[in-house]
């Protein structure tokens, strides 16, 4: 009785979970590429990743299987809001499985793949030098394919989700973009193929700088997609020739700009770079704080200019563009340092690129929204436009960037009291919280510092960075949403 | 040759080198109280009062007659901004002569006595118990004189400034209590009235609960005052009656809620208190915090639950209220109380009292703003009104609180890298640039926690946290203003 009604929920499900089967099966089929590299270096590990693969697949059919019919893939906007937040936890879910082979327990199997999955690039393996190719290899394909996921996420479904003021880049994104770009599939294959076009030229670039080829790969995966994975505890530092390190500064920096703009480049607009505000931004900033951080280095310690310049450089870049790679433990460059560097956790990189972090235009529009603030203080008759890049800012953005940037300072500061009631110390937790919700990976002090490792961590605060890596990246707001009781009523 | 039109420069300062003129004639009139307390206990150091009360005195009249003229009181809003900066600037500069006497140099005698003006209670006096009573009057009076000073500056000139988000109070001000009160200078006077009622019931409280009477008047000036200077190093802890604690914990409350209640309660609205919704935001959140501490340290502690409960809730409403008196030395609560404690610094009283900090009104406006974010995600053509104590805010005011804090954010930021600079570990150059930027007084670590002190900072230290109590006190903008160009053109 009234069978078909009833069955229907308020919020279809069944289009949601066809696309996680999906995702998936494409899971299960990138496990078969190390599996393939374990068997070709003779590692019994190939094992593990077919029995993970064979499990990931099944699931995934399963879910296709089950929810097949005949409805379209329409997404509404809550669907849509639910299917983001469900794809990132099935990745790592599922891409936790694999880590399971090393003897990790399934809390930190799956703290290291969410770690990957967001590109945050915090780790719990010890001893990364002495792990099995195959293992090294899938934690550099999680960020690699999270990092890709994500821009195509910023550029295709979060200005629609209008979060935190991503509707700026509606425009961004329809207007420009789509002008030249028929649809949005074609859009995501292009970028998709620059991302891996930056991907070979960063491998090619590590190549001749000395890495070997798989050190090169694994390592240009998590360069590009601002993750920070090492095939080596020692992280970047085990790499001495300083031009990789340049290397590496100049892809971490290309990951973290917008990819529209390589796209308009790409389409005869070599220009664009330069004209995008963010880039402008993120450049201007990066100078200014890489000149300072330099001269702090040079006359504090033994480094000539140029050493200072390039660890400066490296490890400012790593941690704006939350890849979090590290060439020294700057916990050790003074009090000066390990301040900046908790404050650049909270620059981040530019919307519409693989980093994290709160962003560069939210940066920008706050400032924009304070210089006008100060003008009509003095002088409240006065009207001052809100300009952004040339245009208007649309009337709701300064209010979603302020709900954002409070949310943001907000789930930092309780994720700090948290992991304080964990027992971690003020530093620690501080630290942890920030560079969780930032997706960068490193955090502060002796514990977790770029030294560090989360390893220690108590099991319950691994689950909570967990939630906050995966907040960070979903842009807080889009799981916020879910956990509102009015998200679920009609 | 032309000369009047010469003369005129663009803002005309007559009107305010005038009124501080006036402002330290009061000063003057002020040190002769500790004069005569210290020529009561028979101590020489009245002199040094007479001395600095004569300086301060022929300044001001200085001030007055290089002023005289013609021109009327009626201060533009340029120089409403300018005079605010002046008044506090002049006080804390003229404040800090008599503590000269005390042999400490003018860096630490400023750093005192803006730490006093502000009442943000951070001291660099070591050996307050052996110190002579007319400075320990002086330091409290500076605090008792700078509490009514900025409840009159909230009520009376902040929200004209429209400094973010106070326009919210124009009506406050102007509709609710000028319709009782016909203007400005009436309703100064009954904030100081009631301001002088509740210290002496504060006074006899102090004294009913066992304080000698020099130190309940000298405690109960600093606790109204939400300023928190102590006549003993210990702070509140050197007295034991859990009353005492009791009573000062529920003064401090009284410092910290808006004065407009208490006229609208002395008027025949004694229901007025509870209707304030920052009244009842600050209550609620006390109420939450304070539970969840007791049931922290009766769990991790051997103290019972009175013993947890009193301690609990006078260190959190000490820092919540911007007071700064410690009962126990919190840093030694635990990783969990370090990081609340850290975070409770930026919670800050209600505007339009004595307190200071970001302002339990803006942590209301930041949380409508996120509801509405939150249900406008889910269902864009909602309309959600954005509704503060039954009314709709005005238009411009999220944007105004957003610009504020962001601004409070960046400061704390800066000043933590700052200090960084110079040598101070990360947990106290954030606390310190936090406590004072939101005017509470002791911060956290070993050196200016609860059971710490000031003193040892370097001098470049003390003037730049000066600086950043000047800028909490003003609320930030009000001295932004006057660093921008603009303002001093036309």
């Amino acid at each position: 009785m009234a069978g078909t009604s009833e069955s229907r929920s308020v919020i279809e499900f069944r289009p949601i979970l066809r696309v996680v089967g999906y995702l998936l099966i494409g899971l299960a089929a990138l496990m078969l590429i190390p599996a393939a590299v374990d068997a070709g270096f003779a590692n019994p590990d190939w094992k593990v990743f077919i029995t993970a693969a064979a499990a990931t697949a099944f699931v995934g059919g399963a879910l296709i299987a089950s929810t097949s019919g005949g409805q379209s893939f329409d997404l509404g906007l809550k669907q849509a809001f639910l299917l983001t937040a469900a794809c990132w936890l099935a990745m790592a879910a599922f891409g936790a499985l694999p880590l399971l082979g090393l003897g990790l327990d399934y809390t930190d199997a799956f703290f290291e793949a969410i770690s990957g999955i967001t590109t945050t690039g915090s780790t719990v393996i010890v001893g990364l030098d002495a792990s099995p190719p195959g293992i090294l290899l899938w934690r550099s394909l999680l960020q690699w394919v999270g990092g890709v996921g994500i821009v195509v996420m910023a550029i295709v479904i979060l200005p629609f989700l209008r979060i935190g003021g991503m509707q700026l880049f509606q425009t961004e994104s329809s207007e420009r973009a789509e002008k030249v770009l028929p649809n949005v599939f074609q859009l995501a294959t292009w970028i998709t193929m620059l991302y891996i076009f930056l991907t070979v030229a960063c491998i090619v670039a590590y190549v001749v700088t000395g890495m070997s080829l798989f050190d090169a790969i694994c390592h240009a995966m998590t360069t590009l997609s601002t993750g920070g994975y090492s095939t080596h505890d020692a992280s970047f530092s085990y790499f001495t020739n300083p031009a990789a390190h340049w290397a590496a500064t100049v892809f971490m920096l290309a990951g973290a700009f917008p990819f529209v703009v390589y796209i308009k480049m790409a389409r005869g607009h070599p220009k664009a770079l330069w004209q995008n505000p963010q880039v402008r931004g993120l450049v201007r900033f990066l100078l200014l704080s890489v000149g300072a951080m330099t001269l702090w280095l040079y006359f504090t310690t033994s480094d000539g200019l140029w050493t200072a310049l390039r660890l400066s450089a490296f490890n400012i870049v790593s941690v704006v563009t939350t890849t979090g790679f590290a060439t020294a433990d700057y916990g050790q460059w003074g009090a000066l340092a390990v301040g900046a560097f908790l404050m650049l956790i909270f620059v981040g990189g530019c919307t519409g690129s693989t980093a994290g972090g709160m962003k560069v235009y939210r940066h920008q529009v706050l400032w924009i929204v304070i210089r006008a603030q100060l003008l009509r203080l003095a002088s409240p008759r006065r009207v001052v436009p809100l300009v952004y890049g040339g245009r208007i800012l649309p009337e709701d953005v300064p209010a979603s960037v302020l709900a954002f940037t409070a949310v943001f300072m907000a789930t930092v500061a309780l994720f700090t009291v948290l992991l304080g009631a964990m027992g971690l110390d003020l530093v620690t937790a501080l630290s942890a919280s920030a560079t969780a919700i930032s997706n960068v990976g490193p955090g502060l002090g002796p514990i977790i510092g770029p030294a560090g490792n989360f390893a220690t961590l108590p099991d319950a605060g691994k689950w909570l960075l967990s939630i906050a890596m995966l907040l960070g990246r979903l842009e807080i707001f889009t799981v916020l949403v879910l956990l509102d009781p009015q998200f679920w009523r009609t």
